[in-house]
């Protein structure tokens, strides 16, 4: 728990359904630089002294954090690429659920940029259902990469993502846990 | 032009066609930091001092660029979302081909975060046909905004990206303007 990240998202966010929050206007249609920087080094602080040597994120919602936590801990950043990988090679392809736009979308990374042995730490926006995160993570492992943990700006606390990813036993990071989303009154509790 | 970006083009860069330059390996799926930031900051030295408070892309390639430029210039980032904006308030639309997919792709900003009057740097990574930039500047106006210019990391010159942009009266600047690729030879020609 990051008190300034949880505060900026009590203030900023906007409760839109019971599991949905808006954070359209710092995090992910408009980017607030001084928000992102301040979750970067939040995470890359909580994972600064594990030797991570690439950033796993899924485009295009966790860019930015995988690059600025990536950027504080001299690491690369790799992207999983959403969409048929058709120009990439050596693919490493998972499926997953969509959960905003619906069906499935298929995420790939290639093995040029995932090694055997490199430290992978994955990174993203929000912990939800941690399905997008899990398929990273097999991913790093289907490379023969380590992983080291996974981060997150904004964990949903009800949506079983944090016991889904509990199998890979790594350290599982988030900088504001939420509770619960009450679209009534528009109030966001925070796990203390 | 900036030699240590065009430097870093030329060594990493691989040439896959007459047109395409795949640049995979610290620009688009694996992300070098310290290109980023070099990049970013070389964009952000060129629009000092200019006003700029939006620095407008779309995503996904252009994220981290328009991000670092944002973040040096003390302004908002924001992205233009890909696919139906079923949720986004407000938005402008524009539909754009997809020269790496196939087929058009529509683009939407909110005109929460573009205001009238407000001063919008549009920012990518690749100047091509510039068909998207332009989509963005059009967009940008139709917000009322005041666009101040256009950045760009790598510009293709063969493409007529920078006479599609000439409309809009504003200073185009890119970072490494290449003026020819070479397959056979794997040559990168920069316009010097």
């Amino acid at each position: 728990m990051d008190k300034r990240i949880a505060e900026w998202v009590r203030r900023e966010g906007v409760v839109v359904g019971p599991e949905f929050l808006r954070v359209d206007s710092f995090l992910n249609h408009r980017i607030a630089p001084e928000f992102v920087a301040l979750a970067g080094q939040a995470l890359a602080d909580h994972f600064a002294h594990r030797g991570v040597q690439v950033v796993l994120t899924a485009e295009a919602a966790g860019n930015v954090i995988a690059y600025e936590v990536a950027r504080r801990l001299g690491a690369s950043a790799l992207y999983a690429k959403k969409g048929r990988a058709v120009t990439m090679s050596q693919p490493i392809t998972r499926r997953v659920p969509s959960p905003t736009k619906g069906g499935e979308v298929e995420l790939s990374v290639s093995r040029h940029y995932l090694r055997p042995g490199e430290r992978v730490l994955v990174v993203d926006d929000f912990l939800f259902r941690g399905l997008t995160s899990a398929a990273l993570a097999e991913a790093a492992q289907e490379a023969g990469a380590e992983l080291v943990g996974f981060g997150f700006v904004i964990e949903k606390c009800f949506s079983g993502g944090r016991e889904l990813l509990a199998r890979f036993g790594v350290p599982i990071v988030s900088l504001a846990a939420i509770e619960r989303l009450d679209p009534a009154s528009g109030e966001i509790v925070f796990r203390e």
